[in-house]
């Protein structure tokens, strides 16, 4: 390390982006400094874009502004506004003053956008056409555009054309204008219908609209019809994933942590999964008052405790199941709100067939604890009630958040877990008190 | 429908796939046979091509063989033999006797390949020159193959050198190849260093390295080097949405679906659902056992059973955030099987925290329901080990099935949950019987 011919030896050797961007995570930030600093900038550039996103920042942050506006304008101009977005407005204005003017204002432009919008993501850079020209005149433009192609194969795939005023008029992939007759017109070969999007569409919109038409670009157009840029399908895959994460995260009932998992600190990792579990607690402490409201009935029959975790448990993980399939299906687009009648009846018979079953079992494990008739019937009563009760409420929560507009993902296993806890035990001595003939008096 | 102008009409009307997907999947099957039969080939190959697979399935299905060939054909092989793969055995060979047989012999070969692997996925079809060939040459070379690049624009994004045993030599894409001078040799523009992967490479292993390099398309190479095909980003987008989706569905304690969530009976999610949910039934019976244990301490101090939906609900939520968002980091590579140490490190400080706030929440339930200084205690105490207890336990099961092997990803939140469950109450009943002096004599 700090040695130029050790750093040629390793990029050589080391050739995985995801490898480099490991090693590189690993290395303390005076480290980092200086290996930043060594690296020829074209070299440091390719790395910084492999990078994760966090070892990227860190590398920008450490080295000196000079090189760090360098290392930034030589990246794609969407890698760079992710990583500028990360650091403090300080570090920011040093970095964007430092650099070429013409980059900084593309920067400055894109860092305008929310940064879940698509046009936070999009790549300015766009290669553009009169309608009027020819494939040959066409292509003649783009080989003068060759320095910008070079950087990465997603943004010369489509060549669009546009009018005077930039408003976008039709696509023609590279590859149609190279093997059409040199002096067919561009506007011959165009497709008029473009899938496009605003950029304000959300991210995750976004990505989807790419992966559905299997796009390798899709142009971001202004109300007006002005052509933006673009958002490559890399950076589509990069949205997705990132999404995914924190769909997972948010069922498993914390909140998005938004940095890499390594890199949490404890008491980050603390503050997002505190708020829910406190939460959760707020709202699973009423089982404590269910408990006291039926404390008669347990002092008589005490054998009842036995049951109460796996009661509960099973209507949690009934309920688990449904919202995990459920919220997924409708953040992949296959279900919808119209949907909710054909949801509802789905659940409810799965959720039958789910409550006979469990019934059964539980009927078995009543019987190998040889609690007596009365109880065993109580609990398989209960089983088959609390089953349907949390498909009910695990299937409706989610449609209706969806309704809400809110999204659905909020519904984590544990939050499900939670409401079925109390109300599953409302269901359970409810038909003790009902079927059990010691506890007919109180 | 089954009127050709009514077809053409909403061709015209309805032009996001999806969209076409949905409303075709709500027709019934003579109602789809007519409208397969009635479009011209190229359209319904176009909609086939956008449609969700079971629906894509269904219309080759319901259409006479010849035109079911004719329309495989017509497919990429890859969505081809994806959908061929649905049928059964007599189907599909009636299928592949109708079509053209150069078709045929791809088709069968793609579907030797076992259908997780990146083989199964890959485009065949893949745009090969010399490297002793000028880059003209090898535009008029692809030129000839006009008519394949046309069906996709992911296909045609690099070119491949091979040698005559057709072992890879190195890719060009194909705008450099445009780009550079015309009487350039190939060998001159080549990569030689191109990131390949195996045929028999795990489809989410291939989708991710086509994602971390940014990639259009990775070749798919064999043991002695030979080119077998590419395997296209839009199809690595496909994989890594399925595998996403197969994780939620074992994550919420289900086994994957493998079909859309509204074509799924009633039946199917029973069969899906109701083995998780047995398993863990029977897991969670002993909770029963260990409550029968503490049968005289329950009836001794009845308050304590107020506290088991709480203290065990907040020992299941504490696990399933830990399990969810480490599954995941593990899923997208941050985190490795050396990193245990940190891991642990890191999830029992974050624990530690964790379990001194709801020690304090606990004690604040503890004194509202009124029960007393020495419960108040015991509840504190038992919330601190549960959730210690707990975060132990879900750092090191998704980490030790890796050690194995085997996938994190079946680890669940309810699994977590039943484990928690009864070992929680171990704690929280010797707890009690440490620090209540009424159960000293016990």
């Amino acid at each position: 390390i700090g040695n130029p011919k050790a750093i040629d030896l390793w990029l050589d050797v080391v050739e995985d982006p995801r490898l480099r961007s490991e090693q590189l995570g690993e290395l303390d930030p005076g480290e980092l400094l200086r290996l930043g600093d060594l690296m020829p900038v074209g070299v440091a550039a390719e790395v910084t874009d492999t990078l994760a996103l966090h070892v990227a920042v860190d590398l920008v942050r450490t080295v000196a502004a000079a090189r760090g506006g360098e290392l930034l304008a030589a990246l794609e101009s969407d890698r760079a506004a992710e990583i500028l977005r990360e650091l403090d407005a300080d570090e920011r204005e040093r970095l964007l003053t430092a650099m070429p003017a013409e980059h900084a204002v593309v920067l400055r432009d894109l860092l305008t956008w929310p940064p879940e919008s698509a046009a936070a993501h999009m790549v300015p850079d766009v290669l553009t056409v009169g309608r009027s020209v020819t494939a040959a005149e066409a292509i003649a433009q783009v080989r003068d555009h060759r320095a910008k192609l070079r950087q990465d194969a997603h943004i010369g795939a489509y060549v669009f054309a546009v009018d005077p005023e930039g408003r976008l008029e039709g696509v023609v992939s590279f590859r149609d204008l190279v093997l059409a007759d040199a002096d067919t017109a561009v506007a011959d070969l165009l497709e008029p219908d473009v899938v496009s999007i605003g950029p304000l569409t959300d991210q995750e919109e976004a990505a989807r609209t790419v992966v559905a038409h299997r796009l390798l670009a899709v142009p971001v157009v202004d109300d007006d019809g002005r052509l933006l840029g673009i958002l490559t399908s890399d950076d589509a895959s990069d949205i997705a994933e990132v999404e995914a994460t924190e769909d997972a995260e948010r069922q498993g009932g914390s909140q998005p942590l938004e940095v890499p998992y390594l890199r949490a600190s404890p008491l980050l990792l603390w503050r997002k999964r505190i708020v829910w579990l406190l939460v959760l607690f707020l709202a699973a402490a009423y089982t404590g008052t269910v408990m006291q409201a039926f404390e008669d009935e347990l002092e008589a029959v005490v054998v009842l405790a036995f049951f109460i975790p796996l009661l509960i448990g099973t209507g949690g993980n009934t309920g688990t199941q449904i919202t995990t399939t459920l919220i997924r299906a409708m953040s992949t687009d296959n279900v919808r709100l119209r949907d909710v009648g054909r949801v509802l009846r789905k659940e409810m018979a799965t959720g039958l067939l789910v409550a006979l079953a469990m019934a059964l079992a539980g009927i078995v494990r009543a019987w190998t604890l040889g609690v007596g008739g009365p109880v065993m019937l109580t609990v398989a009563v209960a089983l088959v009630a609390i089953v349907l009760w949390s498909s009910l409420i695990s299937s409706v929560i989610p449609l209706l958040l969806k309704k809400l507009r809110a999204d659905p993902a909020v519904v984590s296993g544990p939050m499900i877990s939670t409401i079925v806890d109390g109300t599953g035990l409302i269901i359970y001595f409810t038909t003790a008190k009902l079927l059990l003939p010691e506890l007919a008096g109180l």
